[in-house]
């Protein structure tokens, strides 16, 4: 269950980076690699930053493999990254959960404090779309002044890691803060929720 | 002593991170994301490049939980980032020193040749505000025609290696290395120092 | 010949660099960083990703010196930029084989699947060039709807993957897909070959 999810998170995150690179013109090549780094960068910086190894997409080249597919894929059918972006919603707040809180737990497990730990849930759900952002000449969109989106990650990482050290199993306190990070995200949209700065 | 420095170096730092966000109205997220970015990229790059593990920050939550109090401290009190650059032209100059002996120090510890552990130096002082801009999308500062930054740091932690080298006790070739950096930095300023390149 | 191929690799990337940082109006120190970032990020992408340690500039200095002074000659003597831009095709062609069929090499001997090795060859002969971009503000030239580049570097690693595969010798195999990429790389520029996506 939670691997297809975490595919469909990957799916969503690179259907946004390659909707991004064709609105920069970009080509194949373009559209494969802002697809990849938003799908993955995450991930690995978070990975790099642990010194985790090997990188997970490089064990599973299916990973890579599948994002080729979809770039291929959108740019033979185009309608294909023109899906209504409210159906991109729900899987989008899904794989910021799981991403997020999948990286607050490989973190925790190599040792890091509970802080800590809680920014690389962070960075892995969030960095992957400031990298996309970055590389298509953009500032982040995730740090101007939008709806809770890294906040929802950082507080569904701080739930999973209480629990976790109040003794709940994982198996209970994984699922709960995936579908904290998830409802929130869906909540922030609903009740046009922003952080303090920013304002125009 | 030098922990108070270091101290000082990182919140400088991050102020002009926040300064800087906040100028690309950024939110709460985009200005700790910036922040953090500015104060640690220098000094993370420098442990990723050297395979050096764990990272400090990741080691020291505490330098990661300061950074969110300024950036909260920043959107509550305006007026603190709003400080006249003046005041911040001394810190600055300090942490720029302190960060980069700091990195040539290390290098050296990991066993690299002497013109490598420099530009380590230089990385660690400078990397953290080229991070900065490239993320709030302009050409990094330090790479324009600008008054002498990295060069400062470069000389100052070749004063550093060679004084090492000579036998000179670290007690001794390490303040003495700051300093020079700082005062380099500040002569720079005062007697409009450039490098050639970039005249418009 | 290998390394005299591949010096002259890094100098052609450095130039690249430089005639891009000075387009940007970059001093001394800006053009040394972006010309160093053109000439190594490729490589130490690949090295950071793979957790190969130390990394080759690392280990040998002499190659950050070797573009430090090519900087300097390129301020002094502005016509060493304004090298026509024809001159340069060959190089470049051939320094992309170079670098991207040695990380391909690098990444299989660290064990890696074939199509990751294939991106990871890939990766150490493009990400330069896109790091360089980024940091002058700049959407990736090789992500843009251009002549094959990044296709041609993948082409050829799978050549030399397939091959050792199949058992061919490397030093049959290494040197065939170098030429193959060059040489691919020539008829695209010629023959005017391009993918979709990205059309005006």
């Amino acid at each position: 269950m939670l691997q297809e999810i975490e595919i469909l998170g990957i799916v969503v995150f690179a259907l946004s980076g390659i909707a991004e690179a064709q609105r920069k013109r970009m080509d194949l090549v373009g559209c494969y690699a802002v697809a990849f780094m938003t799908a993955f960068g995450g991930g690995t910086l978070r990975d790099l930053l642990l010194d985790r190894t090997p990188l997970f997409w490089v064990e599973h080249q299916e990973y890579a493999i599948l994002v080729l597919v979809l770039t291929v894929l959108a740019l033979l059918f185009p309608a294909f990254t023109r899906i209504p972006e409210r159906w991109l919603v729900l899987p989008d707040a899904l794989g910021l959960g799981l991403f997020s809180v999948a990286g607050a737990a490989y973190a925790q497990a190599a040792g890091t404090s509970l802080f800590v730990a809680a920014i690389m849930g962070v960075i892995t759900g969030v960095f992957g779309g400031v990298i996309r952002d970055v590389v298509c000449n953009e500032i982040p969109y995730v740090f101007r002044n939008t709806h809770w989106y890294a906040t929802c990650a950082f507080l569904g990482c701080l739930l999973y890691l209480v629990l976790d050290a109040a003794g709940v199993a994982a198996a209970i306190a994984l699922p709960l803060a995936v579908a904290g990070i998830t409802l929130l995200r869906l909540a922030a949209l609903r009740y046009n929720c922003r952080l303090p700065g920013g304002e125009v």
